[in-house]
């Protein structure tokens, strides 16, 4: 017998690679954080010893979600200003109360409710963009939590830096500081187009090659930002951003809901990555990105919730299923973006865009044990025909009742290990006095 | 002091009617299944002896949720075909299956599941479209669930019937035995243009008028459905439903994903509504029902599911979430469709359609108890800003608590009442394996 840390035997393993598969009483076993095989029960049981075993009889195990773009410390401004149109939401509601509001304590609090909540749903990583990310990069490390954190960029000032050079300068320090850090990796985070000129731009797709890091941009958001772009530069912000160099592998277009012909082949061509977040686009009415031309055109599409203003929650579960369900309806076809695609979107697709492919989005031999599992067995979830289509088309996040990442449980049947819920939600409540006020 | 049934004390009460409402640390007062009184909670200790009170602390109290649209039994079909065109996924599973499983048992055992499902979620009242519907009656009765149940009518043969007349005279037999029910009424429910013929659309509108009752019917629910009508009849279907007299205050058109300027205009001033399905319209990429311009019209708008089979869940709260979502999107404007609005869907304007506004729809003195309790203090409904926005765009069906019809308590504490769900899942489970084979 070989002595390992954990064995999970589940009723359904659905690694997400090789695609399509689903192992039936099949066993994952973990040792110092990672998965060292996946194999039949019945073979488990005779050749490895766990320290810890766990028999999950009705559920199935995933790879941990990754949601590839929020902003998490804003699940404080969860519902606060909700149906307003775009404009009157920003300037009149969001930024007045972050310009008020914003600070390292903001962030921290904000950033606890928004990862106990990604927990509670089997987010096992998430892609942040927002202030102070060297408290969201704390917050994270803390609760043992993976995460993707943004450097953020704009040319104007706002409590993080003064002006783009000060803001680079930050964010080269932050990633010098989390380099090491297993559970952290960073990303350049450049906010749009429109707040970032092309000096800062031009640096930053160099630092990007030299330190082989993605590019994060919310990037054709809305008809309006192509339009106003045309107005002031002559040009759609996508062409701007391809004269640039930054159309190219290391590229992370968030939204990216106005597309033509010509601008899908290019991203497919350039190997650039979409993140799709359906749910904050119909919210704001910012538009329909066309999901299955972008696939059929080989984009890697990846998904994320935006923050919990624009959605209202962190619910990868919730944004799988919109992403289906929309998908074929914008194509016209129900055949259109399955199960186990968006399935793939929520997962390793999320992983090959942030560069984290050999270390996440899959059940894979070698990978980061970041693992959750389901309880199918519910009968919102009955009769089951196939698990895959059940997970993406009924099953909710609250099925959720454990999770791994990197081996270590942060949520046992439904309890969070890392995170003081009562003091989390005393926090929360201050919080939500402060700001209503 | 007053002896009544139940005292129901809440953190807030959402009556619906009036609109925009939401009071705060009130109490409930039910008695011989009815709605008595709505009073601050002091008031109310001092008035009242509850023979059973609840102290809902953290708790919204709604109107039960009206599920205008479902077709409950096929919840035993729930994700045996997804990811496939319209027309193969009837033609070559749904029809199939029901051809040769078709029966009473299986309507019985589908709509247990179906009612234990919605009852979990919120949902109080559906109305319902399928064969055997006196056996769906049957089981609302049975389990206190509140059901408007349709009298199905097509022109060709199936299990419950050989032809439109037989169809029409069964329909007519249960209506008469339906008649006294306090939680069943019925609607005349000839399947849609497509499948019923002007003869029997005729008598069913002569019938309609005479008992007063709905016609619920599918029309509109694609391009293909009235492109073929056109070259079929020259006309839309809306066009020949109107020639033929059913457009009035009794039509709930199920669908109208395909309307012209001139049909909202039409179906607006003859007072008929429409039941809206958005997920069930995505799922089969059926088009996008204009929401915004038809409550703009004035139309009163209900909301579905429609059956498990295309959604694939019975959930309410699910379905007013993407409604308000969608509805913003299809608008292009954000503030269009706003929570307040999908919660009328979901409640007052399903007892509009279904003719039982003066019954349910509103926490409103007089009516029938049909009451559900939602738990918001999950840290996915914080911080919480406004009850109804966080009702709408955070929480989940898993947060209803409790649930009355007509003052019976058939949740409790998250545990059926009227339903054994051992007995339940056993014969889910044996007609998964039977649909498997």
């Amino acid at each position: 017998m070989i002595a390992v840390d954990t064995l999970i035997h589940a009723r359904w393993i659905i690694p997400v690679e090789p695609e399509s598969v689903t192992l039936e009483h099949h066993t994952l076993v973990i040792d110092a954080g990672r998965i060292i095989e996946v194999l039949p029960t019945h073979l488990a049981q005779a050749k490895y010893q766990g320290a810890c075993t766990e028999a999950l009889d009705n559920h199935a195990l995933l790879p941990g979600l990754i949601n590839s773009h929020t902003h998490a410390a804003m699940a404080l401004m969860r519902g606060i200003a909700d149906d307003l149109p775009l404009m009157d939401w920003l300037n009149n509601h969001i930024w007045p109360l972050e310009q008020k509001w914003m600070s390292e304590a903001f962030v921290r609090d904000g950033t606890d409710l928004a990862i106990a909540e990604m927990i509670r749903g089997g987010t096992t990583c998430f892609n942040d963009m927002y202030f102070f990310p060297d408290i969201t990069a704390k917050q994270a490390i803390q609760h043992g939590m993976r995460a993707s954190i943004g450097l953020i960029v704009f040319d104007f000032p706002t409590i993080w830096a003064e002006h783009s050079d000060a803001y680079i300068e930050k964010g080269l320090a932050l990633y010098d500081r989390m380099r090491h850090q297993p559970l952290i990796s960073t990303t350049f985070a450049p906010h749009a187009p429109y707040t970032v000129s092309d000096g800062p731009l031009e640096k930053i797709r160099t630092l990007s090659d030299e330190l082989d890091r993605p590019i994060h941009i919310h990037v054709h958001e809305t008809l309006h930002e192509v339009e106003q772009a045309q107005q002031d530069n002559g040009k759609r912000p996508l062409q701007r951003l391809h004269e640039l160099g930054l159309v190219n592998p290391s590229l992370m277009a968030v939204h990216a809901t106005q597309l033509t012909d010509a601008e899908i082949a290019m991203l497919a061509e350039a190997g650039a990555h979409i993140v799709h977040c359906p749910e904050s686009n119909l919210k704001l009415a910012s538009g329909f990105c066309p999901v299955a031309r972008c696939i059929a055109a080989g984009i890697n599409v990846a998904l994320g919730t935006d923050g919990a203003a624009s959605n209202n929650d962190l619910d990868m579960f919730g944004e799988m299923r919109t992403a289906a369900l929309l998908g074929k309806a914008v194509a016209g076809d129900a055949s259109a973006v399955p199960a186990m695609t968006v399935l793939r979107m929520a997962t390793i697709n999320g992983a090959k865009a942030l560069g984290l492919e050999h270390e996440i989005g899959s059940l894979s031999v070698g990978k980061a044990a970041d693992v959750i599992a389901i309880d199918l067995n519910l009968l919102e979830t009955r009769p089951l025909y196939c698990p895959v289509s059940q997970i993406v088309y009924a099953a909710s996040r609250q099925q959720v009742t454990d999770v791994w990442v990197a081996g270590k449980r942060l949520l046992n049947q439904r309890q969070l290990t890392t995170i003081n819920l009562d003091e989390l939600t005393a926090k929360v409540a201050q919080w939500q006095q402060r700001l209503s006020g």
